[in-house]
């Protein structure tokens, strides 16, 4: 039996969540506003298995790969929503993850709250949990984390403002999801580390989650910097910081997911 | 269009994720799995419209309110799950939000790995995220949030060890979703307010999100242990608090959602 869902009307716009790539991770409301949309605009990294969900006649229009500073680029993005809607489309923005966690889905909804457009907030699956829970990670875990983080690495480390308290956060939250960190990883290993993090606490990379690509790299808080180094460039990568991480080796999938295959180099953590 | 969604074979048992609450937010894997399923054993939390997406032979079982401890009800569940797949049954552990988010998954799982029998975590929406979104919070948003921590409120403050360090979360996460803690927010107000957190700061109680039930109450830090006390008893409650849950008064839901009325007796931040 399914469920009844909303009607994606004329003039509205909806932010949908297409969670963390799998298109059976996608929601029932999300996939009907797939369906209803007479126009969609996408992030770059949904991958073609999602967008085949869209109805026939729907356009679909890739945002953000322009060039420009980000601010600017979201800028056009939230007025193209608005006259979109205003032409009287029924419009999906649609997120990788979910709207609200990394994906700037706030900006876009007091843009067209602003406009006085009418929104609705479909959420998604998110990768900071089923990224790692694909591999076998659970982000919270009895006797290991009752508290688990999401950090966004842009403004962590390098040339950054240091702005973001990851040392508080290294003493508080038992398991750290990174999100786009990788090319980070050293300094954030290092604060991580001189806040008290053990080397040998058990670091997983998840790259390119919930898709036929999709690889986990399972090392050490120790190793991390040298493993994030040699990470192949490009597909998304989450990175799970605690003990649970170590559970990937234990919990890793044994029904055959879409190639959830372990990278052939990848270190493994000296229990 | 569907995609292809992989097939729960006899002797299997999947742990799938319900999501908030709302059918529309089950992914399409969990629906597909609950038409497929033999027996379905559920939380009692799950809603009636999340069960009746199960296919018409299907067997539903509430587990996990039985007396007992919760250790022990958790090893008869376990020991539950590994007997019906035993049986040749296709098996669905059906959990509230994600079952590896505060879901005690990752125990189930490690059970199921002990005794030999294939399982797949299915993610779901979780409701840390999803909760605050159908109230119109972002758990991130630029220059108000780059850090959302999840805590339980199990552990914390009242009677419970105090071996979580919610100072130092207080410090590092700009966003703190709290589950399972309404009845321990005085506790948990005055060691933020300790740790520094403004008493002004904005936090939203999310009660019974995704159900036609679902109300909301935005208050500050200085005012929240008050606010808790005066809760509905029985339904479940989410906590946000940080900037972002301010945005509730400008970002709440206008298209009509299942009943997604604020409480009429809630106290307003002020200003």
């Amino acid at each position: 039996m399914s469920p009844s869902l909303p009607s994606l009307a004329a003039g509205q716009v909806w932010l949908v969540g297409a969670g963390p790539g799998d298109p059976g991770l996608m929601t029932l409301m999300g996939q009907s506003a797939l369906e209803q949309a007479d126009i969609i605009l996408h992030d770059a990294l949904v991958p073609e298995a999602i967008l085949a969900l869209a109805g026939p006649a729907a356009r679909l229009e890739a945002v953000g790969k322009r060039k420009g500073r980000p601010s600017t680029v979201q800028m056009r993005i939230n007025a193209r929503l608005v006259r979109l809607a205003r032409q009287g489309l029924r419009v999906v923005r649609l997120k990788g993850g979910d709207p609200f966690v990394f994906g700037r889905g706030g900006e876009e909804a007091l843009a067209l709250k602003a406009a006085g457009v009418p929104f609705r907030i479909v959420p998604g699956v998110s990768a900071g949990t089923a990224a790692p829970a694909l591999m076998g990670i659970p982000v919270t875990h009895r006797g290991l984390a009752r508290s688990v983080a999401f950090v966004t690495g842009h403004g962590m480390g390098g040339d950054e403002p240091r702005d973001l308290d990851l040392e508080a956060l290294a003493r508080g939250a038992e398991t750290l999801v990174l999100f786009m960190a990788a090319t980070r990883m050293a300094s954030i290993a290092a604060r991580l580390l001189a806040a008290g993090r053990p080397a040998t606490e058990p670091v997983a990379f998840v790259i390119a989650a919930g898709t036929p690509a999709q690889q986990r790299l399972v090392t050490s808080l120790g190793e991390a910097a040298a493993a994030a180094d040699a990470l192949p460039p490009g597909p998304p990568v989450l990175i799970v910081v605690g003990p649970v991480a170590g559970l990937a080796e234990i919990l890793a999938p044994e029904i055959p997911a879409p190639a959830a295959s372990p990278l052939s180099t990848a270190p493994r953590l000296a229990s």
